[in-house]
Order: C-alpha cells, then structure tokens, then sequence
C-alpha cells in the first residue's frame, strides 16, 4: 500500500573515517550499546545506568562533584544550561574570545541580559591571563567564562591563575570544555573550574546527543540563591539533579524523559575512554599523535595555526599548502577516499584544514590512512610523511 | 591495567515490553538504524537523511509547513523550543492546564515572563473550548496554548473553534501534541495550529532524545518581527532553520551538531509509523487498541478516568482494581513480567494505572501479554478478560 511517500529512498549510510572537528570514530562497541532495547527511563535498571554513567563522568571531569551529569541536549545545549543556571541578568561577566565558540558563548551570555566583557585574541592564540584578570578587576565581576579547548582554532586556553582571582573575588570560572574532555589535560577541581559543559562526539567516540556537564558547590550556591525560577524550566538544575542524582533519602523525581539509548552509548564510549585507559595516558597519546600528525603534514607545507605551547592536542589546525583548492582536496578525501576532516570557520573559511587527533582517531592507523590519502590527492610521494608520521609516533 | 572504576559493574540492559505513557517499543529496525555508523552532520549525505526526515515529519504533523524539523533534545526541549521563539516577555498568554503537563508549559511560560492565563478543568476532564476562548476575550491575547494529549490523564483536548478565534484576534495557536502525534487524529493545517511539539518516544516508537517540532508562517511572522535576540541561543529556529532547511539558494549553515544516530532512528520510524501505513488507518488501529484494552480491563474493574469523547487513544488511563495495592502490581509487572506501566503523577498518584498505546504497543499481541500478566498477579481468570480483548480487536 502506498501512502504517497517515496520510503524506498531512504539514503544509504555511508562509512566514513571521521578525522575532523567532530562528530570522532564511534567504536563499534559503543554503537551496539546504542542498539541495545529500550527500557523506560523510570526503570530500576536505567536508575543504575545513570549511577554508572555520572561515576565515569566524573573521573572524566577529574571532579568529585555531586552534580555531574549529562544534559539531554548537544554540547550547545551544554552551554545553555551553564548560562540558564549560574548567569543572572544584570551580571558582569568576562568572556574571552578567540574563536568561534568564544563568540557563541558571548551571543548567549548577551541574551541572557548578562553585561558581557569580551577580552579578544587573535583567532589562532590563546588569551593572556592578565588580560582577562585585569578586565575582570574593571569592575565587579560575577563570572570568568573562558573556552578550554577551542575547536574553530585548535588553540588551549591556560587555567593558571583563574580560580584563584575568582575564589579571592567571589566570582565563578565557567568553562568549556567540548573539545578538551578526555584528550587534553584538564582536572576541574584541581583547576578550580566552578562549572563546565562538554560534548560527547570528541575525544570520548560518542554520537552527538548529550553534553556532559558539571557544577560545584560555588556555582550551586549561587543557583539556590536566586530568588525566582530561571529562564528555562528544561535546562533548571534545581529539577534536573533531583532526576539524575537524587540525595541519598529521596527518590528519584520524573523531570524529563532522558534519552536513554544516548545514555547507553555514553557510558559504553566512557567505560572505553576512562574505564580502561588511565587518563592521564589517553592525555599522552593525544600529545603524541597531536605531534606526529602536525610532523606529517607539515611535509606537505601544512603550519599549524596556534604556537607551540597554545595548541589543543585534540584538534589540529593547519593551513592547507600554497597554491592547494583547499575544498576540492577536502572534497575528494571525503568522495574518493571516505576520510572526512573539516574546514575552517568564520574568518578562517578557505584558510584552515581542522582536523581531528580525538580518541580512537588519535592512533597511529587512522593517520596512516589520511597522510596517504593527502598525498594522492596532492599528487605527493606519501613516504616522506608516512616516515615523519612514525618517527612522531616512536618518538 | 585498573583505573580504579569497576568497568566490570555494567548493569545489563533487561527486555522490556514498554506499555506505560512512554518510552513505547521501540521495532528492532528503528534499534539497528540507530546503531548506523556515525558520520558528519555536514556530509551531504547526512543533509539527504535530514531533508528525508523533515518530508516524513511533514507527514506525520500533516502540515506543509516548511519550518518542520527534530528539536535536538527530548519533547520537553521542544515545549521550551516553542515558548523561546514564539512567547515574548509581557504576552499574554491563554493556557490550558487539566494535567501535569498543562502545568508544565503554564511554569514555563511564567519562566519566559509572558502574563499566563490558566484555564483550568479537572484532571481527567477536556477543558471547554468556551472557557479558552472566554479567556482570551478577556484583554489582547497573543496566543492559546492547550495540550492535544494530556500523558498525565489520558484526556484529548479538542481544537475546534480554537483557530478561528485566534485568526480573528491575531493570536497564536500553540500545541503540545507529544502523546498524540502518529496515534490520535490531528491535522494541524487542517485544525488551524500555527507551531507545536511533539517526542518521539510515544507513538512514533523511536526512542527519546528529539521533538518533532513545525511552525507555520503566522508563527514565524512574530519570531521576525522581533527587534532583539530571543532568550535562547539553542534553540532559536532563526539560527536553527538555517541548518535544517536553508533557502532554495542558500547552503546548510553550521548551528550545533545535530544527533546524528538519533536522526537516523527518528527517519526509520518515521517511515514505519507514517511511510508504510496510512496515518488515517494507523489513527484507527489506536482507537481500536484502546477500546479493546478498555474493555478487558473493566473485565477487572478498573474505569477510565476519561470520559467518552474526551478519551487520548494513545494513553489509556483507569483505576486500579478496587483494595489493589496498584504499586505492588506494577512492580510485578516489570519484575515478574518484563512489562511496564506507568502510575499516576501529582494528585492521581496512586491512583491510578497509566497504559500506552502507542504504535507496535497499540496490537493485540502485547495487550494479551499485558492482560495475561495482570491476571495472574490479580489472581484472576484470564479468560474473560481476553475475550473481551478478542472482542474489542473483532469490533
């Protein structure tokens, strides 16, 4: 029976080697725990899923933090529940800019009725500590929001010196953390980090879906303060913790409905990534194939955009060689060779390959196959790079 | 090597039949399209999935709105969707409340700083269509937002007239049609709505994690005309819509990172509950489900709370058996049976049995099931409570 819809062309679904910005490689296991059935989201069972998946979270985050969830929402969405719980109108708060994900973070803090001090650097570098302390002395500051891992860029911002300003000034440090969790070294509560989001489709080879998310007692106290409900009733800890993480007398309340199977997957994807590898080491691995990759490349005449000691490990901004139709080679690695890296964005459109050094593609195999596949596509002898590749990799 | 996290403790996922007010049985076909490998959410590919998605979600709304799209978050995202784009501060704002979702939308208004006008009915009852509309006569309304399915009672609200009144009066019609959508008639050209949400976890039988969401050219009117950002950076379909349906001209432009295996699972379902059954035929097939189950359970003595006409197909909602302790049957029902129902929220806890009957949950195999099982935990006979099923299946 036909109902006038075409069901037959369903698109087919291609494999790809995902090496750019994100979504990362999913490991197959964690794609099967995707597919495992539904169960209701108010079920005994899933209340223990939670309770695992929270505990991997927080070895990830490196925090003791009793509110440390995923949000159920993107990344973005990660944003948004950091602003919607812990930003009030009227606040000060200083944001550093260097990216793009910078300039999302101060269009959200602007909505928010936020008074917004950007502290900018070039897209490319990391901002000056002094920069955005001198800013927040300006006046007084309720928040110091900064991005740790900027993926449009592939630039780390340094912590150092943040939280101690915030603590002595009763300011709270916000971070985003996307792109970094789990692939560059970041330990919140040594770093003093008060909250942050992330996203699971980077270094822990999760779809897309969910935004791991944490907050301390600063960042809480704050939020039980407010005198009336936030902005969103869908992104409010004050509902959401009492259906993710209950007190220990209490039950757990209906909120929303999680999206269980994206919680199945994230805790697959976090037993991998911090279950069974010690963090500290997957922060190694990342350093190195970060290293070997940028070795790589840079045979081709590819220069990293951010300077030694400013890079994120996790994500690799070269630009393309002179003279290259930078689209095209992408193009042609994603049509002919099944490899996907990403371009650049905002004013680095057309000057920038970002390419992706996140969990399970930050190995020595994945790199393989795109320095050879440049190479074709560059009409280049691919064993210069390959060597300079392993050379990284022994290194 | 040990982390120190026992990657061992993983609970298992059990089997369950899902027949409580959702998450639904998700087919083994939308499990396996899920688990589809993860590719970029700009790959031309993924931009074919997504426009495949939108036509069948076209479909299922029955609209030809082209703003028609999964908000990236679970149903609840996409009331907090609807409200950010479309209730200004100030609005007043006529809102149905006979159950807990009405209130929901009613404490997310508030949040939004529209002035609410609560019409209420009683829970289980449909509210007057001559009290909404006595309401929103009652000063300049800018819109009137019911609930089509109320889960909490399993009561439909009737639309008739609503469109109308709101055409006249340059007002919004806004829907909350997550239970009903793919399970109960609704044709939201037809019946006038001018935006609403809906999950995709109650009759579209995917699993959670997306809205479906559609807004007509009345709605997006107002989201132009405003002269400022709206509060939310995520889910602003100014930005949004450019990512799910850009202009004939204009290409995809990067927003957030869609759900990409969610997105996946949403266009198998979609073209099982609206590719390869009529919606009308399926719409009948959920009537019939619920008077046949209706039926059997009277067998036990449970009465719906709803009364005739004013029934939600999807969502059969009864007492329990007089002197049943209506916990402890559930609880043997997931433990004992492997079947889910749901119970009552806020003032009907306890009270009452929540049962869905949303697509591959809305047959006659898993009500035997259902059936079968409450007979033994009731220590009754199953007989003439299947055959009243028979019967009602026959009808």
């Amino acid at each position: 029976m036909s109902t006038g819809i075409d069901t037959e062309a369903a698109t087919a679904i291609p494999q790809r080697l995902l090496l750019g910005s994100g979504p990362s490689p999913v490991p197959p296991r964690v794609l099967a725990a995707l597919a495992q059935p539904t169960i209701g989201h108010m079920d005994p069972a899933f209340a223990a899923v939670m309770g695992e998946t929270i505990a991997l979270l927080r070895e990830a985050f490196q925090t003791e933090n009793l509110a440390t969830l995923p949000i159920s929402g993107t990344g973005s969405a990660g944003m948004e529940a950091l602003v919607a719980n812990f930003v009030d109108p009227g606040d000060r708060i200083v944001c550093g800019v260097n990216g793009l994900f910078g300039v999302r973070i101060a269009d959200e803090l602007q909505r928010a009725g936020a008074d917004v001090v950007q502290v900018r650097a070039d897209w490319g570098r990391a901002i000056a500590t002094e920069q955005l302390l001198e800013a927040a002395a300006g006046g007084r500051t309720d928040a110091i929001f900064v991005v740790h891992g900027e993926t449009s860029t592939g630039v780390a911002q340094p912590l150092g010196g943040l939280a101690d300003w915030c603590r002595e000034h009763d300011a709270l440090l916000l971070l985003d953390c996307v792109t970094s969790l789990g692939g560059h070294p970041l330990r919140l509560d040594e770093d003093g980090v008060d909250a942050a989001f992330s996203g699971t489709q980077k270094c822990l080879n999760c779809p897309p879906g969910l935004a791991p998310f944490t907050a301390g007692e600063r960042a809480l106290d704050k939020l039980r303060r407010r005198d009336r409900p936030g902005r969103s009733w869908y992104f409010d800890l004050s509902l959401v913790l009492d259906y993710w993480s209950p007190g220990p007398t209490s039950g757990r309340t209906y909120h929303h409905t999680a999206p269980i199977n994206m919680v199945y997957a994230l805790r697959e994807a976090l037993r991998i990534a911090v279950g069974e590898e010690w963090l500290a080491t997957s922060w190694e691995r990342h350093r190195r194939a970060h290293h070997a990759l940028r070795d790589a490349l840079a045979v081709f005449g590819c220069e990293r955009l951010a300077p030694d000691g400013e890079q994120l490990h996790p994500l690799l901004a070269v630009t393309p060689p002179a003279g290259v139709d930078e689209a095209a080679v992408r193009r042609g690695l994603l049509v002919d060779h099944g490899i996907e890296i990403s371009g650049g964005l905002g004013p680095l459109t057309g000057r920038l390959w970002r390419i992706g050094v996140m969990g399970a593609g930050a190995k020595r195999e994945p790199q393989e196959q795109l320095v050879a596949a440049l190479a074709t596509l560059l009409h280049a002898d691919p064993s210069e790079p390959l060597a300079a590749l392993h050379e990284g990799w022994r290194a």
